[in-house]
C-alpha cells in the first residue's frame, strides 16, 4: 500500500515546533493538482497562523482545544459558483438541498485527502474538523454565504504517534457486481 | 509530491487487459483504511466485471461508451445509516437535504481517491464517473434507497497517457487568515 496511506493516522496533539510556509505550499501543490468532476477545481484553501484566529476557530468547533497545538490550520472552503451559471444570491449551510453542494463537497474532499497524504509524506500530521456549524464558523473567518467549509485541517508535527483505529471488515463493505 | 497524486490521470480508454482479483483487493484495502467523521466509515464498494451489468451501468452514465474499454468498474455507495439512529424510512437522490447525506458523501469521496492513488501505485489508471441520476443508476445495482451511489470509478491498465489538465494558480485559491 501507498506508505502515506498506511501511516497516516489523526493527530490531535502536536509538537512545538514551527512549519515553515515552503512546507505549506508544498502540501497545498497536492490539492491544487486534484481531480474534480469537470475540472471545476470548486475548492479554497485559507491557511490560518494567526493565534487569535485560530482561538476563535477552535471556539466554534466546539472549543476543542486540543487544535490550538497546532501551528497551522487550513481551512477547506467549497465555492458552488464553480457550478452555477446564475449570479443569483445562494446561501449555503448544512441542510441546503443543492445537488452542486454535494458535488462541490464531494471535490473538495479529494483535494483535502490530498492535502493529508502530502503532509504525511513531509513527516507532518494532520487532522480532519468538521464539527463546527457553517454560520458560526463563516463569519470568523469572513467566508461568503455562498460558500461551504467542509473541514479545518490541522497540520504540525505529531506530538505523540496514535495506534490505528479498527476498520469495517471487507465482507461488509465488499459486493460483487451488486448490492 | 506524492509520485501518485503527481502522475494521476482520469483515463478513459483502457488496454485489453485484464486486472486480477488481487490487484483489485490491493486498491480496495486502500480505502477500507481510510479517515471518516467519527470513523463511522459509510462506504460500500460494487466490484462489477459482468459485462451485462456494466453495459447497463455505462448506458445510465449518459451512455459514456469508453467506459466499457474498463474491465472493471467499482461502485462507490455511501450508507447514511452509519450516522442515523432510527429506523424510519429515508429516500436519498441528488436534492436530499440531509447534513448526513453532505457527510457520507466526503467521507467515501476521500476513500475514493484512495482506491485511485493506489490503483496508480499499481500502475492503474482510473476515472471518477459521476454522471448519473440516483433513481436510474440505483434499480441497476440493486443499491437500496436509503443509500447513495457517489461515484463509480473504472479500473484498467491505460492504453493511452493524458496529458495534466490545466488548474487554477495558487493566486486563484490560497487565502491567508481569512478569506
Amino acid at each position: 500500500m501507498i506508505k502515506e496511506i498506511e501511516a497516516r493516522r489523526s493527530v490531535r496533539k502536536y509538537a512545538n515546533r514551527a512549519v515553515d510556509d515552503a512546507t505549506i505550499e508544498h502540501i497545498l501543490e497536492s490539492g491544487r493538482v486534484a481531480p474534480s468532476g469537470s475540472n471545476t477545481q470548486p475548492w479554497h484553501f485559507i491557511v490560518i497562523r494567526n493565534e487569535e484566529i485560530k482561538e476563535r476557530v477552535a471556539r466554534v468547533s466546539h472549543d476543542q482545544r486540543w487544535m490550538l497545538s497546532a501551528p497551522v490550520f487550513i481551512a477547506c472552503v467549497a465555492d458552488i459558483r464553480s457550478r452555477l451559471s446564475t449570479r443569483e444570491e445562494v446561501v449555503l449551510d448544512e441542510e441546503s438541498p443543492q445537488f452542486e453542494l454535494k458535488q462541490i463537497i464531494r471535490d473538495t474532499a479529494i483535494a483535502i485527502e490530498h492535502l493529508v497524504l502530502e503532509a504525511t509524506a513531509l513527516g507532518l500530521g494532520t487532522c480532519w474538523v468538521a464539527w463546527f456549524r457553517q454560520n458560526e464558523v463563516r463569519p470568523v473567518l469572513e467566508i461568503p454565504k455562498d460558500k461551504f467549509l467542509v473541514a479545518i485541517l490541522t497540520v504540525g508535527y505529531a506530538e505523540d504517534e496514535p495506534r490505528p483505529r479498527k476498520r469495517k471488515l471487507f465482507s461488509e463493505i465488499v459486493h460483487h457486481d451488486r448490492w
